[in-house]
């Protein structure tokens, strides 16, 4: 192929570097495949651009808005996703791993898609948790509420997946209403300039939503400020120099990391030859060795294993090992591609002579080039390390090969994994094999608190697992420690790094109306019943207070029969005395809400489609023979589900003829537009 | 007062540091209150002794242990508060400002033994979030988790609230079952340590549980490691000097941070003289001034008030500020307090030095001692400045003066007041005085981001509100950018802080086991109907499956006409048919939740005591005449509530014939011990 220069997009524009360009080679052929740099880029210019064009656009747009473009983003992806793929093989990736960068980073923007259609409101401000008493009297409230970060996720990406890395962190961001400088890793910039310059002409983004830095990022830093991110993904030593910058203490600056990680995996005491979960790890460990030629953060870079089966274990990985086949993945039977360059190629070569200090080689010669495949090309033999004496060793719980190597060590006994594990202080993920759930509770309650994902493998989850070195969109993805400390991912939690927390103070008036949310205290509006009403014109607070209706031993027993329900609380006076509760017999909790609905449904067709579900309801107060129960129902929320209809969350309480409460529960209906 | 010699406990026991003491002196009198220092402690040692002895020993307890132990605590100092308020007094406080203190402070402690008994389980591993389906079969799932961290926390305190800091830092730290490092300020070091001591006394906390250094925090922070917290509240300068320790980042150490913010308050455009707004609005800026004589991190600092207000607003505010008597709070009539040292007042007097080159000062003389107030000791009279172009300045914006300073400003329109508020470039708190829902919202939208909470006083909480300086156990406390960018309190969120959050992947036995929550797919057990058995008997997946019932319209019908519920979808064959959701009649939800209990309720008395709530219940597909439903029930979570009875959680699914979900809930029972 032709030398692609690629550009950097700031201010709106595509800029090329005024000179330095660097010279990316493709892994394969040693050729080179793109030049690119950043000389030249007004780095002050961009991040005002993000704050002042991007930010605003972003915000003004509504959490669904948001959504709509992820889902047009990773729709153009996909139908333009072989012009991706074909140079994703340039990176040395195979099928697979073009796969999970390409489709696994178009799906991430598709998963939060559906989640912040689904979790999110339709609006630009999202409630934290429930309303908090803060007064006797019930005038003075709190409501936590997430609103957007006014200025610019700045994402510092890695190179071994240019389009998901790219993509898991602009999908929160984007959500959360922040606009973002993307800068990828020079060697595989080339395939995440092809993925961006995608998304642009989808016309799904805004103006100064996204901005591309191909080169180095300058002094890009130096102009953040207050309520902005940084959010990177790289070596240890990279990260502790961006943290240590004199702008993120001073200024506040979010700082989040996604580091080194000696990720562990165990095999646990029962999983011994012949079992399930024995052939699952084996597998499992050479999987993680060869996909993305081992250059994943999530790596098994340790596999313990019980003493007494070292042997075992060591025979059965090095067979599987023998079979993978490392070459050109343009070719066929080739199982393995290769590293994304020659530096990486010797910085793993560095650290696997480093390892070989305290543990020996078992498989590979990391030296040697792999038969058949290209000489110009980067690549290299899986390499097995052994290592007999964990507890004497230093270098293998600290040093990240990032590339097709892991050390098989032993262990004694539960506790004593558990404490190798710890060995990596902090890790993005640690997996265990184990059919026992009191080994799996042991490790956890032992072990959790150092990785940021823990992976369960049994016999009943390894069809439908995808394996230790998977991040996914809903579960966090980030790990304490080496591993950085920070936090992607993990659904709508992610999002929430993108905002600041807030606690609001006021009256239920002001909170409500603020985060369209009704709450008791605040104005309600008789009137025309609101079950009359369409969803558009229902407004927050209309509210409907019922008749009465007097509730008779007769009714109770009537129930009793009807519905088979003959609990000797309703039905036994005698034994509905000893009971703690009710000290007497008392209406059923269903016969209640019956005879509420009774109370409150409007008959007649209309706006009001169905009543579709409950939420927490609690009986606070029995009814007994000859009480009187009415209901109050108060309009609290509405969210659009489409054209034709939209959800209603009804506030209701029941009270008797001494105004006490009977229940509680939140009604759900679906209303006409 | 003789004088006292503070100790630090470290290890376990007292220790009198070796040398090297400063002294702390009385705020009124000026003479010595004790001295202090830690010179001689081998700070190593006792973070060795945290991670080795306090962490096993809290993480051995229970949440609701941990909460027993924060209530035994806060009694024990209520019980001996008088100590302490005698103690208190030499740092300058009146009684209510001690009060903020000592019982702010044990209420805090209170606050979180309550909320850790009802919020969280009765175990050491906290659920987050609802179970993450992975895989379309449902062999595979995620659930996320929080556990303990294995490190020790360590707070360094700041002066002015020597009881309440040490104590809404230890209140969640505790909780998550992590032991404490304290560090309090030097100049009121006294109070803490007799707080400290009382907690000792108690007996309540196990080993190794809290430690205090009352002296500098020598070499502290070169110990540190990965599952260590750094809590700080303090000046922005120090701030940053701890967090570019090479250890925060090297070790991805949490680093919390509460530090400078010039909190604003604004007068809401409607809220013009002779509104209630306008006089709670001077009510609170002179309360903010004066208590604690504007120690405060949450004073404020920058009031801005409509252009055309300025002089209502100063002349309302000078009128107060006149009546405001400095000195011992000991004597009647003194409405305010002592700067804690000389130093504190000299700061003050030197930042309002500065601001005066933007601003000029309309009430006090920082100079001059307050008339009648103790020769010797450290009083300073309240001072208010105005700054008439607030655009042109920039220390108003950025110099906090410690003390009973805040600086009057003028703003054009909503829009400039909250451009005006962001020039602090974030802050803890800010308030807005209104009465309009609709300048809230604005403001809120607008401004939230930049602040930490948010304060919206109307005529309707005015008598409720805990005003614009007070944190709350419930809500939040922190700011972003210049306010540190940290979170303190806000109930459980802030027992997450020191707790690892992990993805836990696996099959739903697994998970089931592990969290102690059944999920669907995990195993169930059949046999005696699980309502037959104690909450102590009842085992996790114990399930029952009931008898089918057949609903005909004669029943549809009579449901109908004895709870009153005619809804056309139940009545109307023709109307139901134009429903989008039914195509049909079809049976009440209600009757098909009552007739569920019918089948699964066991008549005679027993274990189970009560049904009392039910939670997410949604109607999946409705049940048409000649529908025959069935319901299984599985036990899915338990929690004792006393020793007579704890909440069991069952999960209900209601099917038809055709095995198609009806209804889905979550039964809540009250079940005997």
């Amino acid at each position: 192929m032709t030398m692609l220069t690629l550009k950097n997009y700031v201010g709106g524009e595509w800029f090329a570097a005024t000179g330095g360009l660097e010279t990316a080679l493709s892994a394969i052929t040693g050729e080179p495949v793109a030049q690119l740099g950043s000389q030249g880029v007004d780095f002050a210019a961009a991040v005002k651009y993000a704050r002042t064009v991007g930010g605003p656009a972003l915000r003004k747009m509504t959490f669904h808005e948001r959504a709509a473009m992820l889902k047009a983003l990773a729709t153009a992806i996909i139908a333009r996703k072989e012009e991706l793929y074909a140079l994703s093989a340039h990176t040395g990736a195979t099928r697979i791993d073009g796969w999970i960068d390409i489709e696994g980073g178009s799906g991430t923007l598709s998963a939060y898609a559906a989640r912040g259609k689904k979790e999110l409101p339709d609006g630009v401000l999202l409630l934290d948790g429930p309303v908090e008493p803060l007064s006797k009297g019930g005038t003075f409230v709190g409501q936590h509420v997430f609103t957007s970060l006014q200025g610019v996720a700045v994402h510092i990406n890695a190179f071994n997946f240019p389009v998901w890395g790219m993509l898991e962190k602009l999908a929160p961001t984007l959500l959360a209403g922040v606009p973002a400088i993307v800068k990828p890793a020079s060697a595989t910039a080339y395939v995440t300039e092809a993925c961006f310059r995608i998304m642009l002409e989808s016309g799904a983004l805004p103006p100064g939503a996204v901005q591309l830095v191909t080169g180095s990022a300058g002094d890009l830093l130096d102009h953040l400020r207050t309520q902005d991110v940084v959010s990177f993904t790289g070596s240890a030593a990279t990260a502790q120099k961006l943290q240590s910058h004199p702008v993120i203490a001073r200024e506040s600056v979010r700082f989040v990391a996604e580091r080194d990680s000696l990720n562990a995996t165990v095999l646990g005491p029962d999983a011994a030859p012949g079992t399930p979960e024995f052939d699952l790890f084996v597998k499992e460990v050479v999987r993680e060795m060869t996909v993305k030629a081992g250059q994943k953060c999530t790596a098994i870079r340790r596999t313990f294993v019980p003493a007494a089966h070292m042997d075992a274990v060591q025979e059965a990985i090095v067979a599987r090992l023998a079979k993978v086949k490392v070459g050109d993945p343009g070719v066929e039977g080739v199982t393995m591609g290769a590293l994304v360059s020659e530096r990486q190629v010797k910085d793993v070569r560095k650290a696997i002579s480093e390892l070989a200090q305290e543990a020996r080689i078992v498989f590979g010669d990391p030296e040697k080039a792999p038969e058949g495949a290209p000489a110009k090309g980067f690549f290299m033999s899986p390499v097995l390390l052994r290592c007999d004496e964990p507890w004497k060793a230093t270098v293998v719980h600290e040093r990240e090969a990032f590339g097709p190597v892991s050390t098989l060590m032993p262990y004694q006994d539960l506790a004593d994994a558990v404490k190798l594990c710890e060995r990596g202080q902090g890790s993005l993920v640690m997996s265990l094999f184990t059919c026992d759930p009191a080994v799996a509770t042991e490790v956890i309650v032992g072990a959790a608190a150092w990785h940021g994902r823990v992976l369960i493998v049994d016999r009943d989850c390894a069809k439908e697992s995808t394996g230790h070195g998977s991040p996914l969109p809903g579960l966090v993805h980030g790990g304490p420690g080496r591993a950085g400390g920070g936090e992607e991912l993990g659904g709508i939690r992610s999002v929430h790094h993108y905002m600041q927390r807030t606690a609001l103070q006021g009256s239920p008036r002001m909170l409500s109306a603020i985060g369209q949310r009704w709450m008791p205290g605040a104005p309600v509006k008789d009137g025309v019943h609101p079950f009359r009403k369409t969803f558009g014109e229902l407004a927050l607070g209309d509210e409907v207070i019922t008749a009465e209706r007097t509730i008779s031993l007769e009714d109770i027993e009537k129930f009793a029969h009807f519905t088979g329900d003959t609990f000797y609380a309703h039905m036994d006076e005698e034994a509905a005395k000893a009971n703690p509760f009710f000290g007497g017999r008392v209406a059923h909790g269903y016969l209640i809400l019956s005879f509420a609905a009774g109370l409150f449904v409007d008959p007649a067709p209309g706006p009001v489609l169905a009543n579709f579900g409950l939420d927490e309801l609690r009986f606070v107060k029995p009814a007994k023979p000859g009480d009187s129960i009415k209901v109050r129902l108060v309009a609290k929320q509405k969210k659009a589900r489409n054209k034709e209809y939209g959800e209603v969350r009804w506030d209701a309480l029941v009270t008797n003829q001494n105004g006490e409460t009977v229940a509680t529960y939140e009604l759900l209906t679906m209303n006409a537009m």
